[in-house]
Parts: structure tokens; sequence; C-alpha cells
């Protein structure tokens, strides 16, 4: 059953507004540059064939895209697509730029990527946000900004836009709550904006948005973290807090106000220890960084230092860190159970503290799937379960969902000065 | 966020085929068809209105649709809707209709809708499945359909496909897996269809397929439940077992092999009963029928009978019996709070034998939610409990769904023989 099955949805059939020559020109531009950014390189004809339009309407999109510096050319000719051989069109490696920001308990990460996904400029600080009021948060995080646009600018990167990347439920732009930051009701967007104004005024001052830190973890993950045809995953990330994501079919699942995917508070246990969110037994109180340092004897206040710790620990041997990771995998793989049970994606994707410590997560966390998922599908070694690759992150996400908005439409993000 | 940022979805654009004349007719006549099912009553002038196609064009597609009887037309004028006043148009009452046939583990329902969704014919047999050869369950429910059937052509119905609701895991039309009836790897579309053509060989034999259950219940509640605007819903269904489903913005979510919302098997506790799916502590060892009603002191193998007992005990404020539903509540608030944490429905709705026992269970598990959901959006008082619709479950949502077929290509389903 599919779409069409399920109701009434869409029983109103207004017709379409029919598209003009600009609104079809502007969609065409697009489909042109994204065809490009997902060869990598192309040629004229290439295109033509890929997008189904003329070869001279291409050779018109592409002088356009070539005059605002989205595409730029080099004089090889390449003739390993349809048509005659041509010079190779790639997308641009200079200009546009989107700038991600990960805003969490106790780092701040920002990272910059060109107009092709890569990761052009990254810098992270590890300091503790903790107990800190939001705007001087913000302020910090813009003062880190600013610092990885100054390089930026070196490379000839043309920001347009920043999304921040928060671990808490984000509604309208607006941070609900983030507990683990003891955020409530914080519009995180124009405060973080004007810092940044104001450390660099030369630059236009640029929009900012705002959304969930897992999600854009897992968005991360879709797009950069070589997956092949995996196309539905539950997406954890183990950090202070615990946050989670849900894709389908290659789409994030936001849920009906924007909050799902919130794995970090499923029940473990009635009367668990009480987690910062007011309930009790979350996960979290299980399986969250501090619950994991604590567990295997180290200072939980330690952060990505204690964590590196637990991993050195965890490689010799060590009994207590062993004990800790097993304890957290069997409380993972048995939530993580019920959550594959609910929504039956192909894998389960670890990151954040996870990926380090996933050599000793792994195995337990498997087990209980193995003997918990009602399909079948999930035996211990069916490599379903994964550590999120090091190429995607969260803020990587952020940015290359401002980079998105380009791609899908580029003149609304063209180069106003003339060159 | 919406889907263009989530990734490489239909990165390839190959150019649509061209619609024939036909192509558009046939869809068209669905157009029209499924305007005068919606609005229940219409003129032509008010389907044109409405499907933005010219007066004359819904002439012609409405001849034909009155032509093959899939619409009637009445003599009354009626001037509410757009344009002059007209004949009202319905769907036929006669005619084609669909089958639906639930196999649960200690019933069968069979149930035969019209074009318009309405319930004509309804046949309920409580009986035991358990440990009963397929083929002869399969057989007892071809008897059971057949004894509709014959009800539903004295009222001129005249069936074009069954559909079969089922306890379990299904794909690609077979039954994965039903722990609670002890099904595994069963085909029971052809021996369905094959056993009620020999009891009603007059009939053509019926395209059967195969459906999980609690879909085709929280389908139902879709299209008959009377939900109004709310369109993404976590639906539970209590039976033998503890099934469940997701709807999200009015799409049934299936997941990635179409096992999805199997909340059953949740785990509650690391060291529970031992469940029939193999693992221990899954959800339907503490709230399924067979769990509440030993709790409560009544004999599990009563059955529908038992179930009535324990309201008429709840009611009579009998305290095991209470206490049995409380605990049962809150062990279910406990598992719906992290299903809420993770998908984040608008509400959440509880049928088959939770829909007797709602007054009870709402209170423990509107109070878990409460505390649990971390959106802070689920106040105990909130309405988003809700008891599922007497006018929907599991076997008029299987009926209703072949019935989607035909309102989706009406000439597929045009009687053959001359009228």
């Amino acid at each position: 059953m599919n779409g069409n099955h399920t109701g009434h949805a869409g029983r109103r059939s207004p017709l379409e507004p029919k598209a003009d020559r600009e609104t079809v020109r502007r969609h065409n531009l697009s489909l042109v540059l994204r065809a490009v950014r997902d060869e990598v390189e192309m040629t004229r004809a290439g295109v033509a064939a890929r997008v189904g339009l003329t070869r001279a309407a291409v050779s018109s999109l592409v002088e356009q895209l070539l005059d605002s510096r989205f595409l730029s050319e080099s004089g090889k000719t390449f003739s390993g697509q349809a048509g005659r051989p041509g010079t190779v069109l790639k997308v641009a490696r200079t200009g546009v730029a989107g700038v991600g920001v990960e805003i969490n308990v106790d780092y701040v990460a920002v990272c910059v990527v060109d107009l092709a996904g890569t990761d052009r400029v990254r810098l992270v600080e590890h300091l503790d946000n903790r107990g800190t009021p939001p705007a001087q948060v913000l302020g910090r995080a813009a003062g880190i900004a600013a610092r990885a646009l100054a390089s930026a600018a070196e490379q000839e990167l043309r920001p347009v836009g920043a999304a921040l990347a928060l671990p808490g439920l984000i509604a309208a732009g607006t941070v609900r709550q983030a507990p683990n930051l003891g955020w409530i009701g914080v519009e995180a967007g124009a405060p973080f904006a004007e810092a940044l104004h104001a450390l660099r005024p030369a630059l236009p001052a640029l929009p900012v948005r705002s959304e969930n830190e897992a999600n854009l973890a897992a968005l991360a993950e879709l797009w950069f973290g070589g997956l092949g045809d995996l196309r539905s995953f539950l997406y954890l990330t183990g950090e202070i807090g615990v946050g989670g994501a849900l894709v389908l079919d290659g789409e994030l699942l936001r849920g009906a106000n924007g909050f799902a995917g919130e794995i970090g508070h499923v029940p473990v246990a009635a009367d668990g220890p009480r987690c910062r969110c007011g309930a009790r037994g979350c996960l979290e109180q299980y399986a969250g960084q501090s619950a994991l340092l604590r567990a295997a004897g180290i200072d939980e206040r330690a952060g990505a230092a204690g964590v590196a710790e637990l991993e050195l620990r965890a490689r010799e041997g060590d009994r207590p860190a062993v004990s800790a990771l097993t304890q957290a995998g069997l409380t993972l793989g048995r939530v993580l159970s019920g959550a594959v049970n609910l929504f039956d994606p192909d894998a389960v994707i670890l990151g954040g503290i996870y990926r380090p410590l996933f050599p000793w997560l792994a195995p337990p966390v498997g087990a209980e799937l193995a003997d918990r998922v009602v399909s079948g599908l999930w035996p211990g070694d069916s490599g379903r379960v994964r550590a999120s690759s090091p190429a995607a992150d969260a803020a990587r996400g952020a940015a290359a969902l401002v980079v998105q908005d380009v791609l899908a439409d580029p003149v609304a993000y063209a180069h106003r000065e003339s060159h």
C-alpha cells in the first residue's frame, strides 16, 4: 500500500498556478547545478542527458551559473559522459558557503562548507556551557564562528547563511527547551546573528536558523556518511544528553510538532534516576556521557578528556571501564530494540561519543537487538549496527543545510556586486 | 526544513512519459468519483468547480460513471454548490464492494463496505484459532466470509476484492510471523481465495491481499474515526497481542521493510516474562489481554467474555480488576511515552479491548505521558489520549482498502456484463 491508500490527503485538487518563464528558469538552474554537484564533474552534454533538457538550453543555463560563479570550468576535456567530449564543469570551490555552528553542552563546533558540501573550515572549542546565560553562550559561539569566518574569507568563501545545531527541542526557530543546557524558550538565531555581525561588521548580516543537533547529525550522515543504498536509519548521538533522529527513505522524520527522535528520554525504568527533563529513568541517565563516565569511575566533569580516558581504559581491558560500556550497551540495545520494533529502520547508527566507544558498545547492542527485534531481521552480525562516519557531524549537517537552500534556488544567492 | 533538504532523493530526473488520452480520462474518472464520495452529494457543477475541469468534461465523465453504476443520480435538485441547481449525484449504494476479513487469535470479523465506505455487512464469530493449522483457520474464515457475501449479494453488492487483516508481520503478502497465532511463513491470500471460491463458485475468484491488522485498524480510524484535523497519531490495539501503527500526516508509516508499529514487542523490563515472540519482557506480557485478565483474577482463556467480565468488575469497583487496569495503564503509559518521544504524534488512540477498558486505562496512561513526554505537549487533560471509534476496526479498514483501489481507477473495476 502506498500514499494513495492512506485516506483523504490532498482531497482538494486545486489546479497548480502556471509556472512562468522566470520560475521555470530558476528551477532549471537548480537542476543543472545539482546535477553537476552530484556527479562532481560533468560536461554540458552529460548535464543535458541527465536533466532531460536540450543541449542549447543547458548551455544557456550553464553560462548563467558560470557568470554567477556557482560553477567553474576547467580546460580539460572529458569523454566519459554522453555526447562529444567537452570542457569539464564543476561546482565552484570559492564563493557561496554555508556556516554550521553546533552549540553543545561542553563544546562548540563551527564548520564552513562550500557548494560541493566539502568541509573547508572546522573549528572546535571545548568549554562548559552549563549554567551560563544563553546570551553569553551565543556570544561565545559567535566569537568562535567569527574566527572560522576569517579562515573562510582567506579561502574566498562567501557565507550566505548559518544554521545553529542545538541539543534540544526546536519549534519555529525557538529552542523550546534544551534540558542539558538549562535553556527554556530561547530564541537563539537573532542574538547569535547580532553578536556575529558585531564581530565581523564587514560581512552582511547572515540569516541564522536553529535546528535540533541530532537531526542535523543524521542529515550529515545521510549526505556525507557514505551510506550507499542505506536510506532508512535510526541515528543516535551520545553527548551529555542522548539525541536521536529517524530517517526514513532519505527523509528526516520530524513528527507532528518537529520533536520526533527524542530517544534520550525513552523510559528505561519506572523509578530510575531523575533526568534533567524532569522525568525518571530516561535512557540518558543510563547511557549518556555522565552516566558512562561515572559508572567507569571517571570524573564525569572531565568531558571530552574523560571520554578519551574511558576509551583508553577500555582498550587496556580495565574491568570497570569495560563493564560500564557493556551495561550501557545492553540498556542502549534494549531501548533500540523497542525503537526498531516501532519504526523498522534498516540500520542503527551510533554517533557522538558512541563512535569512539563503538567497539565496546556494539556487541551488547547487537545482542539485545538480535534477541528482541521481532522481525528477525537483526541477527547479531548483520552490519545493521554501525558507527557514524567521521566525516559527518551536526556542524557539517548544519552548514550543508544552508547550502541545500542555495542549490534549491541559486538565483536567490547570486552575488549582487559586479565582477 | 522539508523534503528538498533531505539529500539526494530523486537525483535522477527522467522525463515522465506523456500521459495518453486514455490514461488522462481514467485519472479524471477517479477524480470525479472521489469528489462525489468525499462530499456525499454533489451536482455536476459542484464537481466541475472542485476538480477544476470544464462542465462539459465533467458531464461526459459523470455519464460514464453512471453507466458503469459507480454513481447514481437522484431527481432532486440541489443548489447548495457552485453553478445552477442540478440533479444530485451520489456514489452508488449497490455494485462494487470491498471485503475485509480480520483473522485474530480468538475471533474472525468480516466486513463488506460499499463504494462510500459504509459498513453494509458485518459478521463476527468468536473462536479460538490458536494451535489450529493455518489452512484450517483460513478455511473457517472463508466460511464466515461466504456467509457475509450471501448477505452482500442480497443487497446487490458485487465484491471485487478482499483484504485479510492478520496479527503479524506481513511482507510481500506473506505472513512472516504471527506469534500469537503460531504462524511462520504462511501465504494466506491464495488458500483463503480458493476456499472462498469453493464455497461461492458463482462468484468470480476474488483477488486477496494480506495486511497487518493494526495498520488496517489505524487506517480505518483515519478514514472513519471522525478525527477531524487530527492527522498524526499512534494507534494501539489491545488483543491477545498488542498491535500498533504509526500515522504521520495522514500517511501510514510502514518502515523500511513494512514491519513498523510493533509496539507490543517494545521491551518493558530486561528480564520480564517470556513472550510468544521469543524475547523477554515485551509490552504484551504486561498489557495484552491474557496478562490483563490474569492480573484481574479472570480466566485468561475466557476471551471476549473475560474482557466483558473485566469491564463489569471494574465498573463495580472490584479492587483486583481496577488494580490490574491501573498497572497495565502505567506500563502502557510508560511505553507510549517513549514512543511519543521518538515519534511526536498529535495523539495516541487506544483500540481493540482498550476501547471498552478506556475509562480505567486513560488516567494512568495520561499521567505517565504527562510526566515523561519531553516536549511538554502532553498535559494530563489534553485530549491527546483517545479511545478508538466504534465505527473503525481492522475488518472495515481492510474492506475500505479494497474500495480505495476502485476509487483510484474505477475503469479497472467496471462491470463486464451489459446491463
